[in-house]
């Protein structure tokens, strides 16, 4: 611990020339802040300020963005001195200002953004654009030079910095925590990451908890602790925290008022980067004798400074910096007087000793920044430029091969798994890929990857764990029980150009519902930015599905993430429901090549019946969807009634269904559909993948009974259909929120889903079926009486169901 | 800090004789959690084990269980010695076998489920049900005597612990927090509920973190912290954690191996009970004198005993106690090898000893259960018996005012905010209401509720403080950053019986869409159990909606949560999207006085027009959808288009659109609908609120042209209404993901939710006005077009727009 009085004391990191310099930049930051916060015109306040010159409509904030260019500018000291490749990440909400204000400080602005130059014109252009419609968030947004970090929603700053980290040894990566998103419980769990960090192989990362004090009206909770509480809560989470304090607000106030904070927070800086630097020499050396490395405890800096700092101390009387009014536009009424207190506000800044006439900030400041890529708001690793493709082998030759369709069983993510642990392997020197998931990979069968990777772990290790579990100081498997800190890990992971796949509990994805739709609208906005490139898709596997929660029932059943996921831009969204594992491999191929997608991949776990031979499995995936003319008996015509389904219990009951009926009704002619690319449903116009009427209308016809046999909740395929030419036809069935701890087969009979059901649907629905069906359809409603009974008997499901294969 | 060792030195809180006895007990706990998990039959061991006496399908858990069953029996004597009202969280998924044999053996179970009595046939019945089909879950679930926290989606312990403590200053809540869960986020944020928990006017919380070291398939984290990282971590987040440890695995030992762990954890809730009455009278003492409460630092308990504790060692030469091979079912190929293990397993706890010829527990054992209500099986206050109403203020009375519809404006939610208010106040003597809000009290315009009560807050008072944060050691407004947190006491508030509200932005409280998940599927679960009453509803308000985020841009933008709702099961869902103050007053009035429901209600909270009286809002409300007669010109005849709409922002749309269209033709007669009650819209055998067919069609017609400005996702309209007649007139508009920062009106212009779209909209689908209303098209297009050139020059929205209102 190192207040900021002793770091003065104890050492003179900055000349006092440096120190001068500093804050002049920091107050150029600053000055720039308030100029987007509020100027519209005028912007080096060469006039006196008027009304004319304040934007119409005041909209930002204020409040954190001092602080966070305070540290931009020590930053970018560190930069230089150390030659660091170092990015920032932003967790702060509405810290765009300064961020914004730094990139263009830098240079790196208008390398993007070649109308906002380093100019009176240009500064104009930036002030006016901020906040401003079809101008930049008041976040750190995609738009944000150097960011990669989305400072809308809060809680991810700290797994984002790691999973930035992971295989990057050489990049450092700041994150600033905001004392209102440290009270979020993803930002509380993943304090935890420190533990699947390795220091000499991944990054280093730097984590900054700013206390500044509030939220949008009220104090922060890390902020009311008692230092001893707080010192402990971080020293607990396995770190040394360091704190950087200041004493007292500094409004107006000489440059010597400020000397000693700088001086601290460059002091600690260097401080920090010395036990970073010691930290992976210690370890290098344990692991060049062989020896496990020893968890360091990771530095932190805990800095405290007032919200709102540097501005105005009080507005119509009432506190304002240091507090919770400081956090947005600190007076947006623009009356006279306070016309009159933003001029003075702005000019206590002393714009005419940072900036040249022409508006350029003065050459002495300049040489401050680093230069090049170097520039935190240049550097590529954020900006999809570093991206490398995964060398992938050969999918086809997972294929698992069997005699007849639906006759032999296999579980999919295991042949899955195997693929997986060859592209791990395949890219090991790369270090370009992990997998991650909440204590679910053996779970969800990709158990072969373990023989090439083991679990990143860098917590205690106890004997027991000699003897097969993987865990591992390099390991490439990341797992940890919070959805949150997987998720956010895979993200940074992605938005730095690796890959990886998330495998999850189908209904426990939900857990991350919030951080899916912020991602996607990273990725929907980027996908505008031409300095911005495509990366690497973010990939789930969906596993332990709904219909098969033999052990966990009714809580762990929701397959409605992909209803989620339909709604966010068609651009950056794609869906799959392989039905065998073939088509999962295909699949799996698939979404790993691809770039800048959110891929929902919903698979088995369990052993199930398998269907495509690999050259089929290609063929239907490429298609997205086909017609099953194994399973089909309308011979290339017209039929009678289309079975469609889409996923792998579906599949299996769709096609059970499509047996019954032809035993019973040999004349029926049966058109059997399945769908694996579920956007294929969707209008061409509304989704890239979507089919043509014309296409849809040659797989559904465009007036036949249609019984669609569906994964998830039976209404997304009307909300995927209802603008189709066969549509009323259209008869779901699907998951409807019934059943709990049961066998499959009562899983799918309590929500209709079952062959029997489909069946009688077909029966009810065909015409020519309804009088002559009348017996058979009451066979099939004697075998759900009889499944009744046999499974309140024996516990389990009938044996001709559980037998059950395709017998053509 | 306090190990096994000092404890059972320091003091002798057992006779022999009652610890002999709790041993007994636990180990009766842990035989039928065993038969829960395997056996179909032979309950009491009296033949020699055979297969089939054994499950055909083998499926639950028993890792946590041994652990779970530990605590339970040592709860009941604190319970019995100090006569306490206590409750128990069960963290831990999976934990289902543990809770229910308890609640057998204490004759709760057999009160609510009368077949499963205390005899070897409902000990045999009790076993089977188990993960059975159409049985019992392998978690704590609603189906288990004593519960309202079902252990399957992980994280929410300690924030239902604290929401069943808060205002119940008799309840003693004991909260088991598994490892595995300790890692998510939500449980990690959750901790720092201790800084808003009234040590004399609230209950007290007793978390007991139990370190069983695995999870599924790996180690836990906080098992692999060294001792004095654990230690700071709790005191860090505010508490004395103590320790009760096991040194060695005890399977198949004698008694004596097990006196010091029981010793030590009966001393040590001796221990933590004196300290949480000292607390209490520390504080009142505080209280009494006029000063604030010093906040304490709370016990805890961190119980390290091993997974799968008293179970097998090993199974085919593998670690299976004390090691992740115990989650589930330990063994479950039922070799003869395997039949014989389970036989000396369960053996091992001599049945004989524990159970009479009849299968009842002995009389000796069955004391050591407290009785009738202070059994943790029968406590009502989880099953739903207690809820007391609210006394409601009429709300009639807090009408806003008005002349004619449409031309003056207020804040609904600040309207709602005034009654709010009056509800707490009018109930302050039963403390039983309480809101809650991550930070968005003020933001969300409920301010005048800081008139009756402050916001909680245990945290440090700096002196800023004093002015006017409304910080109060005794409020009932719930403020953390952490949507989890307030999901989680606010669904316990609920299930304990009080009544609550939380107001979230629209966007973010997709965080806790998996736990609306979960509390939905409780709801619907609890629904049927006779034994359980109906709670108060949970109820949301979702505001600072995706139509206003002027400050905050795309991130801030997303409507969804309806959608994610709507999946769950009608009969415990509802959505309200009341397009001004007055309905928003007879909605909240509504939700309020509900039971047993999910209440969503989408309103705005900046300044809008009004539109209906109260009497009119109250008749609009009950209906849930109807005509503004005021706003059409049918006259109550057929119209030629009829306007729909739902929510603030699109009710506004579609009547300037409606004025539009009037203006320029006068013959068009227009119909204007609103829908306040989202779920009328679907067919009444789908939702109980769902209108019949013949209600839909005298609304909307079933073949004139329908358009529905939605406040959200355009294509839940089309969901909800695919089986209508006039489906297919019905053109859906809303939120399309499109806009960022930006006007209110540029907003609805990109997502072509605006009155000019809307009108073209209507010419372009009503037949007569195809050729005639060219011109009139032209017009509005060319509106559109003027629209983007003003606001890219004044970065505002056109006068005429921003000063609209309804002209007739």
């Amino acid at each position: 611990m190192t207040t900021a009085t002793r770091c003065s004391v104890a050492q003179q990191t900055l000349t006092k020339d440096l120190l001068v310099k500093m804050h002049k930049y920091w107050q150029a930051a600053n000055y720039l802040s308030v100029g987007q916060i509020y100027l519209l015109d005028n912007p080096l306040l060469k006039e006196a300020l008027k009304r004319e010159h304040v934007k119409p409509r005041l909209l930002g904030h204020w409040g954190t963005t001092p602080g966070l260019n305070f540290i931009y500018v020590h930053a970018n000291r560190l930069i230089k001195e150390r030659d660091l490749n170092m990015i920032y990440i932003t967790g702060p909400g509405h810290g765009g200002p300064g961020l914004v204000a730094n990139a263009w400080l830098e240079g790196s602005y208008e390398e993007f953004y070649p109308s906002i130059d380093r100019s009176a014109a240009g500064m104009q252009r930036l002030f006016k654009q901020f906040s401003f419609p079809r101008g930049i968030p008041s976040h750190v947004a995609p738009e944000t030079p150097g960011s990669m970090h989305e400072g809308g929603e809060l809680g991810y700053a700290v797994s984002h910095a790691f999973g930035a980290a992971f295989d990057n040894p050489d990049q450092v990566v700041l994150a600033v925590v905001g004392d209102g998103e440290a009270e979020t419980g993803p930002l509380a769990a993943s304090w935890h990451s420190n533990k699947y960090l390795h220091p000499v192989n991944d990054g280093f990362v730097l984590p900054i908890l700013h206390l500044n004090g509030y939220k949008i009206a009220n104090p922060t909770l890390l902020a009311r602790l008692s230092k001893d509480e707080l010192t402990k809560l971080f020293e607990g989470y396995g770190y040394t925290p360091h704190y950087v304090e200041l004493k007292q607000p500094t409004f107006n106030e000489k440059l010597e008022s400020f000397e000693e904070i700088h001086t601290a927070m460059a002091t600690m800086l260097d401080t920090v980067m010395d036990e970073l630097t010691a930290i992976r020499a210690a370890a290098k050396a344990e692991m060049d004798a062989g020896k496990p490395i020893t968890r360091p405890k990771w530095p932190m800096i805990i800095m405290r400074t007032p919200k709102g700092w540097t501005g105005p101390k009080e507005i119509d009387g009432k506190k304002v910096e240091d507090y919770w009014r400081s956090h947005q536009v600190p007076f947006s009424d623009m009356t006279p007087e306070h016309v009159a207190a933003l001029q003075t506000w702005m000019k206590s800044y002393q714009p005419e000793t940072l900036f040249d006439e022409t508006g350029a900030l003065k050459q002495e400041l300049v040489e401050l920044a680093p230069a090049g890529i170097k520039r935190i708001g240049s550097n590529p690793v954020v900006h999809g430029q570093v991206t490398k493709d995964l060398r992938m082998p050969d999918f086809r030759k997972y294929e698992f091969k069997f005699d007849k369709p639906g006759t032999a069983s296999c579980e999919a993510t295991r042949e899955m798994g195997k693929f997986l642990r060859d592209v791990m392997k395949d890219n090991e020197d790369s270090r370009n890929f992990r997998i991650f998931g909440p204590d679910e990979t053996a779970s969800n069968r990709w158990n072969n990857v373990f023989e090439v990777s083991g679990k990143t772990w860098f917590a205690d290790y106890f004997e027991a764990d000699k003897t097969n579990d993987y865990l591992s100081q390099d390991g490439r498997v990341m797992e940890i029980l919070s959805e949150h800190t997987c998720q956010g890990w895979l993200e940074a992971y992605n938005l730095t150009g690796r890959h990886g796949f998330f495998s999850c509990y189908e209904a426990f994805i939900h857990v991350i519902d919030s951080m899916f739709n912020q991602h996607a609208k990273w990725l929907k906005t980027t996908r505008e930015i031409n300095w911005r490139k495509p990366v690497p898709s973010l990939n789930y596997l969906l596993t332990s599905h709904v219909w098969r929660q033999d052990h966990n029932g009714f809580s762990h059943q929701d397959p409605g993430f992909i209803d989620h996921v339909v709604n966010k831009k068609a651009e950056v969204i794609r869906v799959y429901l392989p039905p065998d594992a073939n088509t999962l491999l295909s699949v799996t191929d698939h979404v790993l090549r691809s770039r800048h997608y959110v891929n929902v991949v919903v698979a088995g776990k369990q052993p199930a019946l398998q269907y495509l031979t690999m050259d089929q499995a290609i063929k239907h995936c490429t298609k997205g969807a086909g017609i099953w003319d194994w399973a089909s008996n309308d011979e290339g015509g017209e039929p009678d009634v289309v079975m469609a389904c889409a996923g792998e219990i579906p599949t299996m009951e769709a096609l059970a269904a499509t047996d019954l009926l032809r035993q019973h009704f040999p004349d029926l002619k049966i058109r059997f559909v399945n769908v694996v690319d579920l956007m294929t449903l969707q209008p061409e116009e509304e989704h890239p993948h979507g089919m043509s009427d014309r296409e849809f209308d040659a797989l559904f016809t465009a007036d036949k009974p249609v019984m669609f046999a569906f994964h998830g909740y039976p209404w997304l395929i009307h909300r995927l259909t209802y603008r189709r030419n066969g549509h009323s036809n259209i008869h779901a069935r699907g998951y409807i929120e019934e059943g709990s701890t049961s066998t499959p087969f009562d899983m799918v009979v309590v929500n209709q889903l079952d062959r029997f059901n489909l069946a009688i649907d077909v029966i009810d629905r065909v015409e020519k079926l309804q009088k002559t069906g009348a017996h058979v359809r009451q066979k099939f409603v004697d075998k759900l009486v009889e499944h009744e009974q046999y499974i309140a008997e024996h516990g389990d499901d009938l044996p001709e169901v559980k037998n059950w294969k395709w017998p053509y």
